[in-house]
């Protein structure tokens, strides 16, 4: 697989792409979504695990309201990573990852995940290279043990924002009042460790590749949305599930 | 490593082994853990993991209460790992056991472990020598994180009896009455299943070596609580644990 460099990789929606005709598709698609998941939970043999990266106002929150809030909300669950609490850090870092991880039937959103742990620490200098590649490797294996010993699918999503447009969206937290909240003067420091940023993320990619990063443009929200969606959408699809007791 | 064959070894004290002086011996490095409990507690570097194995009436329970009892039960934790739940069934089979793992400064006994989950599945057909072998790598993937990125200590002790001992251990549990609570129709069943259960635990000391089984000599009770007392008290020792605070 060739490296992923980010720089390289558009944060925009193409050009050719109608805003209008495709929030349209997103609506279809989170329609089928909401059908599909039922059946997932029905069928109770898959799990479908959505990983979500990206950097500060990246659209995160904005992805999970557009993508998953048409679903049943039995099925769905979000689970937000923070910092570690005392506890958390007693134990390996996958112990509080792997407690959240999906039963059977369920679809998880993993909103940050595992992966700050070789991203947010090595960034500050609280863990060496050689650390952070022993994470990774152990990341690799957790995986494979969710692949390999639940039928849980795993997408991972990188939200690809431009410096630019997150500067932007940081200010408006500081202009707009419905967006005040989400203000926090440690996110303005963050961000001039961009190209840090940048430099363990394709790291990552690189190492942790099992099934491979999904790099999803966002500065236009419409477009993120639609993308995540369309991908979500063919994965289940392709699991060919069908409700117990029925032939096919 | 050469094959552990259990048919090979001895299941007795050896002849030459005086069992007042031993008993005498135990209780002695029983003070010993206590403070080294107490060290390692305070400390809250290390942690350790004893994962206890054996067949039905090897002496399990009769072992943590002659080693563990001793010390402060803020510090050590025993969980007993019976049949999963329909919700533990829901997820990948270490899901219940990753909660269960050591925080720092703790010693956890696991009374029966993940290891059930390649032998009495097996041996009861539940699944086959492909999965066997996965779940085996996954153990071992799963091992290597607690220990290296926990500073978890591991403990492998399969407890030795002899077929003739736990038969007439389980004829005791439907004649003594202090002992008749412990009487399960099903232990004489699987105690027909002896041969499988060998060759099964014989396959999982080849295959998950790291770090490698202690097999425990068991139908003396007194030897076997000596053995891993002092197991237990060298590993301690090792650690090189101090008082924080303290110069050395």
């Amino acid at each position: 697989m060739p490296k992923i460099s980010l720089g390289k990789i558009a944060t925009r929606a193409p050009r050719n792409i109608d805003k209008d005709a495709t929030k349209k598709k997103l609506a279809s698609i989170c329609n089928e979504l909401d059908d599909l998941q039922n059946l997932m939970f029905a069928e109770g043999k898959h799990s479908i695990l959505v990983i979500l990266q990206g950097m500060d106002a990246s659209g995160k929150d904005g992805l999970i309201r557009d993508v998953f809030s048409t679903m049943n909300p039995q099925g769905v669950q979000v689970t937000s990573f923070k910092v570690p609490t005392a506890e958390e850090l007693s134990h390996d870092f996958l112990w509080r990852i792997h407690e959240h991880t999906p039963a059977k039937g369920m679809i998880k959103i993993f909103n940050r995940s595992h992966y700050e742990d070789v991203l947010v620490t090595r960034v500050h200098g609280l863990i060496d290279d050689k650390t952070a590649m022993r994470r990774m490797q152990a990341i690799n294996a957790f995986e494979q043990l969710l692949q390999q010993h639940n039928d849980t699918h795993i997408i991972k999503l990188y939200l690809h924002v431009s410096h630019e447009k997150q500067q932007e969206r940081l200010a408006e937290r500081m202009e707009i009042p419905e967006k005040m909240w989400k203000y926090n003067a440690r996110d303005l420091e963050e961000s001039k460790l961009w190209d840090k940023y940048t430099g363990y993320y394709e790291e990552v990619f690189a190492q942790c590749n099992d099934p491979e990063w999904n790099i999803i443009p966002t500065d236009h929200n419409w477009y993120k949305s639609y993308l995540v969606a369309k991908l979500l959408h063919d994965k289940m699809k392709s699991l060919k599930m069908k409700y117990p007791g029925m032939k096919k």
